[in-house]
């Protein structure tokens, strides 16, 4: 505890997720105060086929 | 505002969920008064191997 | 299936959460060729203090 | 109802995955009274690069 | 890892959600092949006006 | 997009809650490259009731 799950389009690097999950993970420990070991990561990663804002999908556009 | 997230089996077209995302967007607007543009679908599909009722996967079937 | 979440802020009337579900699972019925038997509905409300866009959360704005 | 979802990391086998969803429905009917037809169960996996604890990937252990 | 979510509609017993969560923890190691002591689980509740089955909550019937 | 739920105890402040939401926001911003105004921030808050690791309640530890 704390879950974190981070969704966003595909596309990211390793580089960019391993960052993400790196400064996320600090700062949700730091205004938390739980330890770090004890936060949890999840990323889901999305297609443009399969997200849609306003009604029109992000490969529709 | 309002997130709406759909979870089916995989296998509709690209046709039935360009039409899913507007019709639901559309019924998401208009009985909750959020204006179409705050509206964010998610589309997850999955396997059939990863799908149970009754303890059953639909795979097994 | 299909299984739709719909997560909100908190503070629709009954009447338009009843609502939401009737027009949400036609269209998704109708745009999948799911019966509408097979429409599953979960709301999903949230308080101001537990959202937030670009940062700021609602409750703070 | 209920309704469970199982995330965890790609590479159980068919077999595996076969007797996970038998018998945490039977563990749910057993102990929440609700008939094994009303349980579903999701799976979902994820990839080593998605997860991490403590700001660390499993993919980059 | 894994992580597990049953979500149903509140009403439970206390009792019930404890042996749930050891019933379901079991059958999850057991299958899995995960120690117990890696197995997390999350229980949601939701109240009947929001949940619908075909259109109808549950609320409505 | 990104879209990011942070699962917690509940108990934090709305101090902290409002510190995390900036911080992480942050994060998410400068390791995707994703501007600000696209970071959405979901927290949800859980019992001690309904939440276990290895099988026990953290309200019956």
């Amino acid at each position: 505890m704390p879950y974190v799950t981070v969704k966003m389009l595909e596309g990211r690097t390793d580089e960019q997720k391993k960052a993400l999950v790196e400064k996320v993970t600090a700062a949700v420990s730091e205004t938390t105060g739980a330890s770090k070991e004890k936060v949890t990561i999840f990323i889901e990663e999305m297609s443009k086929k399969n997200y849609a804002v306003a009604g029109v999908r992000e490969s529709d556009k």
